[in-house]
């Protein structure tokens, strides 16, 4: 059995620590030395990716150290430990199996008698069968029509991650003739929310996939009433047009309300679950099941090569490693997700929650204090439309703040123009190969104001194609580095107690149980 | 007129820093002394908005060291000079004058000969005027048909500004009845962005902006191009659906390329235009001008408010100085920007964008380097949404995150469910009040996975409805805020050297003029 130690009672990392040591970019990036450590610095990923980290302050030295910190922190072997059927969510005293999902890297878990493989993969199936019917005309609306559109009824991890995965999909399908329905997601408690959305669907063609772990998510179960009450007033039946994924203990799971219901369950964090039923029903109606699989077996790969353990032949626990190293010894307290590519326009919003949700904690996963940083800020948005936005501050601002770009070969619908001898798709591509430059190296200038300091690290993930393999693969990789880093971190990076104040409040605050500010506050926005 | 000195050479700031002093939140926001901040700590905004500051960590003490700050750092005298027409954008020796476009606060601001004020009224009336004759079928198609889309083709500032106003209006619009055609956007030089929105648009029927203020942006260019070739492709004649915003010097301003031209100027930066022609005529041509002049009327009703001298009656300039007060006495990294509105699900995007290129800068506006930090990193999204995201590091990370809500009483569409005793909406307000008490007070409990520490400062901008009037107080307020938070820091907040860079490399790169690292990067990415 793996240790459980804080960060900072670990020798290798008080060593690096007290050493504090790191690389100067403006020079370990110049001249040949510099390319150098571009076809070096870079560790194969699935689907044929791979992470580049040559732009990073490391160097033999430093990676060294690191692999010495990920073997005395007992990374691999903790991941083996998941993956057999741990209980490493230690709060919830719970299972962690997104992975099984999609595969299959240790021992079967077996659990209340369920080999929870198996389960998951009965739950792919039955979406597949009935995605399969709606796309024949088999299940088919009061009239005998064809659903057209499908609507996504979920929050936070039943939201952001499919969205974001349909999102980085959606081009790609229709280029493909794989795209079979338009998804919509309502998530907001906010009633524009799903207001707007019904505004532009035509409901009698639309089946509404309602997400709910527990069943009783305030914002899922108010926009159902919502949805319900729209259906309602055309005359439809709503129950011919929802579908749940819930778990099987909930009060969804077994409701007349809905035409089908599939199933997750504890052992999948709501972050985690794109690979899950979650994702896979509106993944599934939207594209196909054939493309939800192989999505899935982008991300089985890739946990393949998170269970490698050599850090400097896995990708997600180097870039986990290299994180750790910018957050505690050099101290940088946010990270940019930076993807060139537009259908990734809401992954790093899916990666804001996956990351900041599971490591952002002060305690360890015993309930103690833990005295280091531990998750940073994530944000970011596409290129190149970041550059003409907050790159200036990235370039030039006083605050150093690590970048993880990502950039593919091809672009997904290929249709294209040369403008002054290059295409978009050359033009995209050399902007990330100038960005990472132009960080990692500056510019000197007598004029203070257009100098660049540069010694800003980045790494990049580099594909050919944004396909459902490369897809699969880049979210394993990030949910792997997540997981790492908690285990660097020393936490319970899959539960989420931190949410369930605010719940509590705003329940004591529609009951008109209130005093105080609290009070004050409800008056002022009359509630 | 005013002196500019960097932050730490003024008194207020140099005592501020010595004491270091702060309220604790989770004594201050207690009982019945919480209720009196909360109604004692607002200062009325344009629009029936207000800005209530009660959750942050300050009391009478602060504030007074805040004004004190102010007036040494002469913020008043300084926005005075620029509205005014002073050259405040020293490095590049402009004007800055984009709260023009919305209204006069000072003396006509002449240059060239030209008023300024007329000259930006002069090409609102253009627009206004083009606009309607869009809608009433004057200006048509080849076929003579109605335009039905309007698609703006631009980057950065003639892109996250206009698309944020556009998304916080399109619901309400369509609500009372001011909707006259959609709005899409094209603004990545990947070119599945261009594709993927002429994909789902009929080009026959679409009109496209293209704006560029120097008439020579890659992207927006390329992008041209991109669209160019599909109209043609259809046999259309591109100068029938293609309008242009620019500078009147631009190569756009008088090409026959075009059915009309619009003018900006150098005084205006894209993150401050979208009061100007950038916003004003995909605006107007999709709510009408009518909405548009509404918006500017919020607007500059704001900008007034943020022209009082005393920083107490100024809500911009209270923000901006508690913002600084946060960033450089209490060294917070990072701001979230938090709107309980879906409405604003890309405002967070555009404000970063606003406050990170204006002040993430090193160097003072004399080109000396700082020795203070300056602009935040800026993110945020939708609540609830985010609740069930980031807020589990906001609420329990190991770095305090200073947060700004913005709440509104009342929903844009006013469609809405009853569930459980209250409405959306209702649910909505309940939890964003019950937020900023659960980030001010936290919760005790013995089990410390369930501890909340509280003292997390927050502040909310309250309004009524987001209506075009309080969108335009909102982004006035932000704007503002910048600036004055651009005075204090004593950058020049109106440039973007540090954009230039990226740039220059890309060029490089597509010219294959790269050796080292840069080709090894070129190579890898297959340019």
């Amino acid at each position: 059995m793996a240790q459980w130690n804080n960060l900072d009672t670990l020798q290798a990392y008080q060593a690096m620590k007290k050493e504090n040591y790191s690389v100067n970019l403006t020079e370990a990036m110049a001249g040949e030395a510099g390319a150098r450590r571009v076809a070096e610095y870079q560790v194969p990923m699935a689907a044929g990716l791979a992470y580049n980290y040559a732009a990073k302050q490391v160097d033999g030295k430093v990676l060294e150290q690191l692999c010495a910190l990920a073997k005395e922190c007992c990374l691999a072997e903790k991941f083996e430990e998941l993956y057999n059927g741990a209980v490493i969510n230690t709060g919830e005293k719970r299972l962690v199996l997104h992975q099984l999902t999609r595969g299959q890297l240790g021992n079967d878990v077996v659990c209340d008698g369920v080999n929870k493989r198996a389960f998951y993969l009965e739950q792919q199936k039955k979406i597949a069968d009935f995605a399969r019917k709606v796309h024949s005309g088999e299940i088919v609306n009061e009239k005998g029509e064809k659903f057209r559109t499908v609507v996504q009824i979920g929050i936070g991890g039943s939201d952001l991650g499919p969205r974001a995965m349909y999102l980085a999909l959606e081009n790609w399908a229709k280029k493909n003739n794989f795209f079979k329905m338009e998804a919509k997601f309502i998530s907001n408690v906010d009633p524009d929310d799903a207001a707007g959305v019904l505004n532009g669907t035509d409901p009698e063609k639309a089946i509404f996939v309602l997400v709910s772990k527990s069943g009783t998510t305030l914002e899922t179960l108010t926009n159902e009433a919502f949805v319900k009450d729209a259906l309602k007033n055309k005359g439809l039946d709503a129950s011919k047009h929802m579908i749940a994924v819930t778990s099987e203990t909930s009060p969804l799971a077994s409701s007349s309300d809905y035409l089908a219901a599939f199933f997750m369950d504890d052992y999948i964090g709501g972050r985690y679950s794109s690979t899950s039923a979650v994702g896979g029903a509106v993944l599934s109606l939207a594209f196909g099941p054939e493309i939800f699989e192989r999505f899935l077996q982008g991300a089985a790969a890739e946990d393949k090569l998170s269970a490698e353990t050599d850090p400097m032949k896995n990708p997600a626990m180097l870039d986990a490693l290299i994180g750790v190293y910018e957050r505690n010894i050099l101290g940088y307290p946010a990270t940019a997700v930076l993807p060139y590519s537009q259908a990734l326009s809401r992954f790093p919003a899916h990666l804001q929650q996956v990351d900041m949700e599971s490591n952002g904690k002060s305690v360890n996963r015993f309930g103690e204090p833990v005295g280091y940083p531990t998750g940073p800020v994530i944000f970011g948005e596409p290129g190149t439309n970041g550059q003409h936005s907050f790159y200036q501050l990235l370039h030039q601002g006083t605050d150093t703040v690590p970048l993880q770009f990502v950039g593919f070969r091809k672009s997904q619908i290929e249709t294209d123009v040369d403008i002054q001898g290059s295409t978009s798709q050359q033009k995209l591509c050399a902007n990330v190969a100038a960005q990472i430059m132009a960080f990692a190296c500056g510019k000197e200038d007598e004029n203070r104001n257009k100098f660049f300091a540069g010694n800003r690290p980045s790494s990049i993930i580099v594909g050919d194609q944004l396909t459902p393999e490369a897809l699969g693969a880049l979210l394993s990789h990030f949910e792997n580095k997540v997981m790492f880093q908690g285990f660097l971190w020393n936490l319970n990076s899959f539960d989420q107690e931190g949410v369930q104040l605010g719940k509590v409040l705003a329940k004591r605050v529609l009951a008109h149980d209130t005093d105080g500010a609290l009070k004050a506050y409800s008056d002022l926005l009359n509630i």
